[in-house]
């Protein structure tokens, strides 16, 4: 498909993806995706990440349930990054970091020293049991 | 410092960032930081970032004058992604894009094709000239 073949992708065959929400405007995580993982995204319109730890697909929410709706899926300039807008599903307030809180990034740097700035709003003992 | 060193950086010393309009909520734009980059950036609340294509620190705006003012440096739960919250300015409309447009998230996928869906503000030739 040739829209996959004009993502930039890196040595790796991996592209970086943010992802943001529709609703609110906050981002809220940043993963990786492959070839495959774009392609069944797109397909689906729920996203599926590559993780890099586990070397394997990842649909987001398979474990935890928190899956992601994704509205538009945008490229950047230089079509080496993606942009995804989703709706955050599986829990209301919508949970998308697997400490439990809405976003991955809640901390934020005071003075010299990194604060954590958003509450759990799920142990995460029991999104994953 | 140690809040630099909490942050993991790459095998290239690098971490990728996200840069966020905080009045919009826009996502404007992706690009990487050594640590210098982010000292410099905290220092000077003035985005800072590594250009991989150079190779050297790239104060964003020192050809455009699009800089961007920093109000929040948000760290991911991994501690491997930044998130800035800033003000772009330099041009009003704003644009973070070196194609003139407000971000560089202007190509959208619509069927099978990557689609630009946001105008040229301004002319890169006379943003860089």
């Amino acid at each position: 498909m040739q829209w996959l073949e004009q993502v930039k992708w890196d040595a790796s065959g991996l592209v970086p993806v943010v992802a943001q929400e529709r609703s609110s405007g906050d981002v809220l995580m940043f993963a990786w995706m492959d070839r495959e993982a774009l392609r069944l995204t797109a397909e689906t319109r729920r996203a599926t990440y590559y993780s890099r730890s586990r070397q394997r697909l990842w649909p987001k929410g398979e474990s935890s349930g928190h899956v992601q709706e994704v509205h538009e899926i945008r490229l950047d300039c230089d079509n080496d990054v993606v942009l995804l807008k989703v709706t955050q599903h599986g829990h209301d307030p919508s949970i998308a970091c697997h400490t439990g809180r809405h976003s991955c990034f809640f901390q934020r740097l005071e003075g010299a020293q990194w604060q954590p700035v958003e509450p759990v709003l799920k142990d995460p003992a029991a999104i994953y049991s």
